[in-house]
């Protein structure tokens, strides 16, 4: 762990450097997977899982009977705990759904916008040990919420061409209409192309790996829209002489076992605090089963003693961190000066953990500093808005003179004439 | 200009086909503009204006005085125009205004959405003989009321080393705050990576050729985003027999007009007002100052007639054009049904010309198909959605457990432990 006492503010960007999450040295080996799968559809869907995934499959998509039995399968404790965050989720997307408003800009010009769900979406979770059901939630409840038609998910099999009982049944439970056994880069350019088997998406969302994230990155480009970049997860976690320092080491352990690469900062406004937390980092990673991950994600992490009220937000601020808990006292106070984060954790009995699962916010947020640009995962991204507009002649008469000098100054003839004919019209 | 009369379904992939806008081959050299501007800054944004503009410049950015002497150079006509189009375009991105709407998904677990400004913002605003100003309205009209700190804008110079006073005014008017001469792949490097002159900023917006394209696409990767993928511009008219032939054509031309890769489709329900609306446009053709060019776009046009109602909303939905003009006597009931499309424009008094520069409306809008999964810019486009949480002792009591549950399931035992400890406090 490094720390710094009041460390000079042009020292900032390097002491919260992030390290670098270029996929574009893979690009060429992906892009030629992607136009294998583009050309040639399932048969080579069925060679890379076999290749990658180590199993040969009959079919894709799974069954009724296999979904039947992942439920059969997840304990009701589980079944619970999942019926409470699609009960939270669901309220809090719910809850974004935006209104029609239409109105007059000047009389007889109507404009409105009408929100539209997105007709085909791919949702990607990953596979490995540990099984995202959690994504499942965050993803396909607010895309059902907003209405779209078709949920497709795709999540690689395991060894004996299954997968995770759980993640079926979250699938389930969130309304997910078609699963697929594939993962990596054969998922990604199965819903971004569509083949004989998966149907073409028109937007993807989802973590992966750096070559799930490259492939994002490539059909973005022509083929289908993606959610967000991605880059290793954040947290960073301001304290004060106020603050449990078992909670925040607690929290910034939480981050830390993601992986190696995982960013986890401490700001603290005094150093005995600081060194408290430090203290209580040690006694717990001891017990971790994920040690020597956390361990190495610590390695990295950076506590950061900053004394001054306005020097401490707008460090926060310039690092845009994903995950933002505030464990102090005022927390109120410093979350209304925070202008460039994902999710906001406040209060004492606010962990990371809450959003992670259960809160109800979604935990699909922008890393890497793109907390500057974009928003978290949230019913928009599942959305787009149609303008429409509808000018009666009363409004083409008052509006239809500016919009011919406007397209005379840009030199646009016929986009003048069009409303030319129509007052011509008009006036007679 | 091509015809069919009732197409079979499964031919509409190839006749509605667009162009291919792939910029991918203009990578490599793109990519070392960017490069080199990244490591040498202002030096080489001299270097390349002198290269590509053919201006040697003191300076890049426009002083107080060259804009008070383009406010001198716009005749009041002009003006007037801007300031009604500029109150249209306010009134309709002030009503998209987003509420902070707290809600507590469960009792002591309050969540909420709290938009905010992305701080710094670039426009760019192509250069070439017309002078896009009203696209200067559309971007920094909404960056100023979403409340972007810096609103940069980047046009390139003519020989003479001036922009257009009609960009420089309306920048003026809309409240960008710092105007550059720079243009192409240079103008998108600096807003980037910022240099010596120029700031970087998080959010790119606009047109422009395919270098700027290519530009953003990869600036995008790693840098900073971007308003969406660009593309050629494209109209859908919609005409029945109560259609005015002169009306519609006009519609068609001032598409066409934009270049020869417009994409320009006529969808009726009859063949006559077909064969109306092809007379129409060869005689009013002839007239246009711009006809050679709107005869290439014509030679690509489509023109179908539709005569069954659900296969002609199909056809229209799976095109997802960018501008659809709806100029029959039902339209609303066929808008009713559109869930593609970036803007739509209603009855006969509604021209794209309207939309265009002054009804309040975007022009901004989602290419190429792109209407399936992107708005328009709009208000949101300027702004990011940070979420917020705040559980109580008793929300964190009751919402605690499924927390740990479901951390268990993924084996991150650390997002467990954040829980568990604080349930322990609790409990003691």
């Amino acid at each position: 762990m490094k720390t710094y006492i009041n460390p000079d503010r042009n020292t900032w960007t390097d002491i919260l450097k992030r390290p670098l999450f270029d996929v574009s040295e893979l690009y060429g080996r992906v892009q030629n997977i992607l136009t294998e799968i583009r050309e040639q559809g399932d048969v080579k869907l069925l060679e890379y899982t076999e290749r990658f995934d180590g199993v040969k499959l009959d079919k894709f998509q799974v069954s009724a009977e296999e979904i039947a039995n992942a439920e059969a399968a997840v304990d009701q404790e589980l079944k619970a705990a999942i019926t409470m965050a699609t009960d939270n989720i669901n309220a809090f997307h719910n809850a974004q759904k935006p209104e029609v408003r239409k109105m007059e800009t000047m009389p007889g010009v109507a404009c409105w916008q009408k929100p539209v769900a997105i007709e085909k979406v791919g949702l990607y979770i990953p596979g490995g040990t540990a099984p995202l059901f959690s994504t499942v939630l965050m993803l396909a409840l607010p895309a059902k919420i907003a209405g779209c038609k078709q949920i497709v998910l795709c999540s690689p099999p395991d060894k004996n061409g299954n997968i995770h009982p759980a993640i079926l049944y979250a699938a389930k439970v969130a309304g997910v209409t078609q699963i697929y056994k594939l993962g990596g880069v054969q998922a990604i350019g199965a819903m971004a192309y569509g083949t004989e088997t998966v149907p073409k998406t028109y937007k993807i969302f989802g973590p992966g790996n750096q070559y799930v994230t490259a492939a994002k990155q490539l059909v973005s480009m022509n083929e289908v829209s993606i959610d967000m970049p991605a880059g290793p997860s954040e947290v960073l976690v301001v304290a004060d002489e106020t603050s449990n320092p078992a909670f925040v080491a607690s929290d910034l352990l939480s981050q830390a076992e993601h992986g190696a690469d995982s960013q986890v900062v401490l700001v603290a406004n005094n150093e005995k605090t600081l060194k408290e937390v430090i203290a209580e980092v040690e006694t717990q990673v001891a017990q971790l089963p994920r040690k020597e991950l956390a361990k190495k994600a610590l390695s990295n992490s950076v506590l950061i003693v900053v004394t001054d009220d306005t020097n401490r937000v707008d460090l926060i601020n310039e690092y845009a961190p994903e995950h933002l808990i505030i464990s102090t006292k005022n927390y109120m106070e410093l979350a209304e000066k925070i202008t460039n984060a994902g999710s906001v954790f406040l209060g004492e009995f606010t962990p990371e953990s809450a959003g992670d699962y259960a809160s109800g916010t979604n935990h699909t947020l922008p890393t890497n500093g793109w907390a500057r640009s974009y928003s978290g995962v949230n019913l928009d991204s599942f959305l787009k808005k149609i303008t429409f507009q509808e000018i009666s002649e009363e409004g083409l008469l008052a509006i239809g003179p500016a919009i011919e000098k406007m397209a005379t100054t840009e030199q646009l003839e016929a986009h003048k004439n069009a409303v030319t004919l129509r007052l011509k019209y008009l006036a007679d």
